[in-house]
């Protein structure tokens, strides 16, 4: 076997559950602290995070160095900006709002090169990053994975699931939830949202493919761990710092008012 | 009274001790998220963060338009920096490795306009930030802070405390301790360390200027203002992140270890 | 009633005519040059400007400060695009090349959470600018505005203004009188392009929509204010540097020359 | 003679008046607005503009292509800032500040190469942007000007003026106005101020070097030029997008008003 | 005639072959190194290059100023991407991936003003870099070209080089060699690859329209050109930077050894 | 033991020559490429190149990432300049112009943190890529380097290369030259320059520190690591485009041209 390895592929293949850090603060020095803790994968977030590309350039190299592997979470399903995120060095892409399988093929297509499928060819950095067996070990590396956070995304799960070349599907609970008609969040505790999570994984087990989650406690991912998801995400560096500073005023205010 | 008025100068006035925020990434969003907590202060921090010129620009609109007073740690004393940082609008300049009154006196006089002092006019952004009363208020809003990091300030003390204009005194603990030849870091307990840490308050207090003191844990900073000490910084974004993402590391990976 | 209220909406139940700046550069320092006029609304042009997405999150608080509601003009009818402006904290979108119901029916889908909607949810600094209440808030408050400038969208006007949802039709002169076979400007007088004009405003207030127009000088849009428009765009930042440094170079050379 | 041209020298030796751009905003498009208007000269304001080096680099091509002479201010009379602003290829230096003719002779030694002054060599731009005969022709063409800004520059003008190799002499009227007590301000008419601009274009013309004035009003600047000064800027792109702004806001309000 | 005119149509009408150079790296420094050269067009890639549209806007004024015709190569076919590359200045369009005469139909409609496509207007820079006749003469002067990379495409060739407005094929041969199932690469000597280019080299021909490839060597572009090739692209900005330092370390470390 | 290891220290400890490469382009990919060659070290020339701190900040991970040592040449000897380029985490500093020992005691007191030298506490990314001993190691490792490129400093050379804590002299053949009357530029031949070159080799083998020298032509650089030189630049980013560019546009026209 020549080329490069994905980190997260031989965790999975090991049985093991990853844990994800979701960096939406294109700082060098944010990413650093974050990826500092030991992360299994470091997704970076270009939908709802605030990096762009001309970020993602600068952010992979630090995510690398730290022996994470990188992960993108594009927009929107989009074929630029899957190529250009692969073609930055990114391993896998989370493609937000996949509601049919064809969605999910157009995915697949869009990290995979032809004739697997459509993705051009021109690996820009990931060349220097992997090395020039990459060409040849891409197909089988990289990992698309499809996001599950609408009604109809729930309606054809199975489908989707099904779709060839598909590496894992990743429950969105903010936005499920919201389709559910609840307020939007993480960590969902509902019977109907604990069914339909539990539908998603089994839908990924039934398919051999990964199950991935959004949480924000780490007991919730502990959980989500123990229920057979393989990989959970925690957390972001922007709730870090906004927890950390709620957290220090709110003691410094409270204590210097007591004594 | 015409003109801007300084809210961290209200807040001594009315005896107050401010809780001040430390900035260290030049992003937008973790911005947001740690002005957010509502402090008294947010410092941009110049010189061991990694903004630069062109990030404080953008960094502080969002600053005031959480009401919180915008600082800047300039890197070194250095008219050119104070100058720019002015003009962008910070209310206060701290400066690093202040170490006899001249160096005071340069600080101050980079910090006021003609005939008092040698900072050269021209408030790009901070005429819009504070309005047209600008520039007849910037020499007594603005606030000159001083650190004291080194042997040779703490032998200078006194006579840096008594330079005429000098709004305050910043301990720098890092750089202290390491001048002791402990090894660097906040939150000092050794005798000798709290000695001199109440060295600076008595000076400050006995020219009636601000004394400011950097903390890592709140619990500190609750201590240094029960001291009297004027303004205490707690943490930083940057250890927000590291802190965070560190705990929900640890917590995944000993709770899964432990089912 | 919760969360945060779009002052624009507030400026239209009162019967009031928004004026609206245009913001084609992005930087912070002419930005602040421009909000300080004192403009109803400021909508940064992602399309015809030059700023792109990382300069939007730099340019949105130094709008929200001034007072002025922030609108963005995006590239194109495109969900990413729209989503992200959102997020960063656009309280409404100007979306140009709307040429049917169904291109309308995708604008607001794109502005509004489910089930009203298919917009993602992740306010990313849209909480941190509007609060907490932003969720509940937010298909309220936004504003989806669509730009009628095209032969198809004239003919489909009445289907696209009756669109459920749509909070405003924007007349774009300039493709429009290209489409009618004129050179392209702002300011039209032809009586084919005034008749135009007139439709779309009847089709807004027949649908009980605002009605917007993009114009050059003062007097143009104190004329189209008084026939009914309730949003006017005047100049641009860009133009006002052009005709500045075009007169100030004309009066020193025509008076130099004359002396 | 080879190598290149500097077109404001030449434009001096024909007993021409240059008008002068200032640029504050490092915005490539507010920049091809501002140059658009074929002024002789265009100078990036480091110092009061918001402009940094990054900025620099991308704007320098922007006004060589109109053709105008790129100037520098730069932030402060500093040998890196110098160094760096002409290895990007600007063709003069106007540094701030200058108060003594040490403060002169160190401002001529950091334009020119060895032996003549203490440049170090390395034209990283300048040579694409010159040619290769840039080197050899550097010293003959490349400008250092020098601000006459405050009381202690008034006392040693004729000094100043008199060092070996300086170009020219620049009043900045709003530092000088201050030093004398008056609010800060262009376009001074006070008999005191009006004075020292004299003085200081006496001073020039003594030494066979360019007077220079900054200037808000173009018919100030007529009136300057007219009375023999060799440069005179007029108002600043910051300042043509306030004005049009407020005239744009200011007519909308009051003709919508008395209708 | 008025307005502007393409050099790249002014070569290609005196039966010249253009050296078109590949811009991958959005350094202005790496960038004036590349324009140094002399070349008859420059183009910007958007897609495997790591520029995107902030980076195309400082870079545009440095390849007009070198007098050399500058394209981009957008990321994919998308109305969005090509609209702003054209307002930015660019003289053509190099889009990937077209496959179809509908996606080429699309191409052309993107790149025209109504009535005869359906580009938007706004020349935000490009009315600036080429003047006032821009509008009056921009569907003349710019060039849309295909990029045939694909199987479909080949299929469809004669098709897609008839499309009304298109002005040119260009031949991707990493693409098109990877949908053979080579390897992907440049320079290619397989006799089916051979054929193939020749006969995107025919259709282009019998449609009267510029025949284009990427090439690796100058010699294959060499040949290229003397086959009827009306633009050969040589290497890039990147590999010269890689195949440089290689050259440099291996003559190092061998010439080390050796002694 | 504790702490990281400097492998420039490493490799000199085992009397070998470095290979060192200049990076003047501030593109992540020009850098991946210019890494990818297999450096011993890279220097960031934050001088004569066109990066700044923010790019810096982006470098170093990518330099990092391939093994290499980063050091950098800052743009002046300064504090400030010194410390921000050592807390991003360069393992070494370049200083220009160093002309008498007191210059040198400056360099190496920036560098070290006290009672050592003055360089303040907070190594911000430099704590992240060198892990939690980089405080006790940095003195240790860290490698302040003195360029000998004027006339002072070849006076100075004997006291200068004795200066306590200096790590090597750094050879600037281009001001040098200059210095010497001659036009500028690498791989001099002249026998004045080579004998001021050997003074140099001999005065850093005398302190038992490094020489090092900047080399243009590899056959050059192999030349003086035979004479005993301990680090030899070989070329620049920059210089492999405009070669790399130069020669295949030569060959293209030349090849053309005789067919």
């Amino acid at each position: 076997m020549t080329g490069f390895s994905n980190p997260l592929r031989r965790l999975w293949a090991e049985g093991r559950c990853a844990a994800n850090a979701w960096l939406a603060c294109p700082s060098i020095l944010s990413a650093e602290a974050l990826v500092s803790a030991g992360w299994d994968s470091v997704t970076v977030d270009l939908q709802h995070g605030t990096a762009d590309y001309a970020a993602l350039l600068t952010l992979l190299p630090v995510i690398e160095r730290s022996g994470s592997a990188a992960l993108v979470r594009v927009p929107w399903l989009d074929e630029a900006s899957i190529m250009r995120a692969l073609d930055t060095g990114a391993l896998g892409i989370i493609a937000p709002m996949i509601e049919t399988p064809a969605d999910a093929q157009r995915l697949v297509a869009a990290c995979l090169y032809a004739p697997a499928g459509a993705r051009s060819f021109g690996p820009v950095r990931a060349r220097f990053a992997w090395g020039d067996g990459y060409a040849a070990s891409a197909n089988r590396e990289i990992l698309p994975i499809a996001m599950i956070e609408t009604r109809a995304a729930m309606e054809n799960l199975d489908d989707i699931a099904a779709t060839p070349g598909l590496a894992g599907l990743y429950v969105g609970p903010a936005d499920l939830s919201l389709a559910q008609g609840f307020s939007p969040g993480f960590d969902r505790q509902e019977p109907e949202m604990l069914a339909m999570i539990e539908r998603v994984r089994h839908a990924c087990k039934a398919n051999r493919i990964a199950a991935c989650i959004h949480c924000g406690d780490p007991a919730y991912a502990v959980h989500m761990a123990a229920a057979g998801f393989n990989l959970t995400t925690i957390g972001s560096d922007a709730r870090f710092v906004e927890a950390g500073a709620k957290a220090a005023v709110g003691r410094f205010r409270s204590e210097a008012r007591s004594r």
